[in-house]
């Protein structure tokens, strides 16, 4: 049994999107844009970030932004190449830009964003080197961004 | 004497542009790309800014991000719809998306960024109602950034 359970690795895409989905959850709960996401390096969850726009009153405080930083500062670095950010709404403008100079290696987003998605705008953005992919755990991350939203109105 | 003085107001945008120039030297000396900014609200200085990125190990700790946070943070709103930005370099995409998501109401820099200015990617990146100047002092905020990457080299 034990030989199995180590054979079946837990740690895919879905594992680090629900523990992204987890930040996003207590975004939701604080009244934020329900956003969350994680930085993973090696294999393992170094930063775990959501969205405090509304908390700090501060516009440039989505995930992303919070996300590269913590990770310079833990990794020693201000390059990301050797991580992968996993985040439930595909990024914005600002947070493509900025994970681009940071020449992250890798980004996995939940839903689209059909309105402030950087895609929108152009798809160069993100830096050539980043693999993206997205539509992870998207039907729940997209019906919490809707959840939110609804309770607004 | 007096009279004709406080006739002629020395408040003129190269006046603030010479305030981010100021902070840009700062930059230099400090081993950073020489970019530096001040946000102008009712006539006054209220933030001065300067790049960062090299001393925090961070790429967000550009000067107009640095901007956005403390003037969000003296004005106790995150909108800046009020504000003017001087900066001595035109915003890259980061920067711009995030003046956009402030929606401040004014940018005026001081050279045009060849490489990594937004508006290669798309003048729109920008708020619709942020007004745009560029050209202030641009040969001196030029020469300071040829000089800095000469030095580099």
């Amino acid at each position: 049994m034990h030989l199995i359970k180590t054979m079946i690795t837990p740690f895919n895409d879905e594992y680090y999107m629900r523990a992204a989905f987890a930040e996003a959850l207590k975004a939701f709960d604080a009244g934020e844009v329900p956003v969350g996401g994680v930085v993973v390096a090696g294999g393992k969850i170094i930063v775990r970030v959501h969205n405090l726009t509304e908390t700090l009153n501060d516009v440039t405080a989505h995930a992303e932004m919070q996300a590269i930083t913590a990770a310079a500062n833990l990794l020693g670095g201000k390059y990301l190449n050797d991580c992968t950010l996993y985040i439930t709404l595909e990024p914005c403008v600002m947070c493509a830009a900025a994970l681009s100079l940071a020449q992250i290696g890798k980004v996995v987003f939940g839903t689209a964003d059909e309105k402030r998605g950087y895609s929108l705008v152009s798809k160069n953005i993100m830096h050539p080197k980043t693999k993206i992919s997205g539509g992870i755990m998207k039907d729940e991350c997209a019906e919490l961004m809707r959840d939110f939203f609804r309770r607004k109105r």
